[in-house]
């Protein structure tokens, strides 16, 4: 394996978000020649959308993607429907940025007002989540926004996303917009899929679909992982063998961007962001 | 669905191993006419072999199965001969206790000597596992110890178990023991298969083959789970649909227990553990 392209490095602002505003993440990247970023909806709508745009023209930063959409399950029809128009809002802002996709995080079981999940409906779940995406992809398409399905680790399945695996994220991409460059694709991030034994099938299986590999997301596994959501390790600190994966995503045909997004409550988000920028850079060239 | 039958029902002696022996646990057990039970080998161990058959034998207490045998890969040759002799001793202490079969969990990684995962290689991982089941099962074949493999949920797939799927444990049975009464099947724990979108059609296709459906292992997914190994729900606490797949399982062909296996620091080890079987005895008739 060649070492990955400088400037295929993105940072997905998550990774930074407890010490940086976006403005300053923005910023930071320019600082150390780090032309790609993916924020979060939380951050643009802090910084202002319309400013956001400007000052990412400004600085000469592109986006790897905009995070994010989903959460399509609801209990009831008014839910879902308040779900559909947030992810139009979505879709405007992500084309309003420039971004390349906008990546789904479909939701788990639907939950009631006081946010408890009451329902055991997993099945159910994903024909919501399904529906919604069905019914987003009529606004997205013809707007120009690809949507890309990120299927989250297992351990997600009950409240984050019921879409565990490429074989399902494949499956509803056959199903919704079969085809090449259909609008509809897969964020692939190794955190959540590197256990999978068919990870390597799954992505030769959307090899043969041009476009449907929209992103790949990288970070490592730590042993042991001591938080569910928030402990999220560096490239090369973990067990995730980021050359092979990349590997399989090259020789898919995927040229994108390598978007580190590291959610690190007990490590990263403690350290200086330069210098978690500075180690971004230095990994990317050793370890993916 | 119809009530499950009281006397499937078996207490996993993790389940209240924080507060009692086994010798306790046995007691209980016959307090609240629990009949069957799947002991872990430290506490066989501790409270000694002979004495722990003798015990059962005289109380009328039953296993479900022998926790545990498995932990296949080693970084070197010396390593996994070690483990296979290990696992040789499990199936020799299974057949002391009567046990119906001894329940896999295969190991992740190798790890170095201070305890560290240093390798990366998960499809080599999942080669030893392999070779080593089939190294076991000259041993337990021909003694008449039936092996079960329990696919582990893929939060674990670097540190306990790389057989993650119930698609990856039928692909190990049809290349290692095709046919009926093969002598190796599968252990189907909730918590760790609740999630893949492929569990139907794995349970159905177990079915194909007479007696690989060896154990069903039932606890509860917490939404939030706030620890990766000891935050277990109890059964209706949480969101798996448990009368659905035992009504898969019992498609399947599936006739024996239902063992309850909990680990969980914050609550139910913490709890009277009278009050744990009472809530399992109950539990277990309303809502599995």
């Amino acid at each position: 394996m060649s070492t990955p392209r400088p400037e295929l490095l993105s940072i997905n602002t998550a990774t930074v978000r407890e010490q940086w505003s976006l403005p300053q993440i923005i910023a930071g990247c320019v600082r150390r020649d780090i032309r790609l970023i993916s924020p979060w909806r939380d951050q643009v709508a802090s910084a202002g959308l319309k400013e956001t745009a400007r000052r990412l023209r400004d600085s000469g930063v592109g986006l790897s993607g905009y995070c994010r959409g989903g959460m399509f399950p609801a209990v009831d029809r008014a839910g879902r429907k308040a779900a559909l128009d947030d992810n139009r809002r979505a879709v405007d802002e992500a084309l309003a940025l420039g971004a390349p996709c906008l990546v789904l995080v479909v939701g788990g079981l639907p939950r009631s007002p006081d946010g408890t999940c009451t329902s055991k409906d997993l099945a159910g779940a994903r024909e919501m989540v399904r529906d919604g995406i069905g019914e987003l992809l009529d606004y997205a398409r013809p707007a120009g926004m690809p949507l890309a399905i990120e299927p989250l680790h297992p351990m997600y399945a009950a409240d984050r996303a019921c879409v565990n695996t490429i074989a399902q994220a494949n499956d509803l991409c056959d199903e919704l917009a079969p085809g090449v460059n259909s609008g509809l694709g897969l964020a692939v991030d190794v955190y959540h899929v590197w256990w999978d034994p068919q990870l390597k099938s799954g992505i030769e299986r959307a090899s043969g679909h041009a476009g449907r590999l929209m992103a790949f997301h990288i970070c490592d596994w730590l042993v042991p992982t001591t938080d569910l959501l928030l402990d999220r390790g560096m490239m090369g600190d973990g067990v995730i063998d980021l050359k092979l994966i990349r590997q399989w995503m090259e020789e898919a045909g995927y040229r994108g961007a390598h978007e580190v997004e590291i959610f690190s409550e007990r490590d990263w988000w403690k350290r200086d962001p330069d210098e978690v920028l500075r180690t971004c850079i230095e990994r990317h060239q050793t370890v993916c």
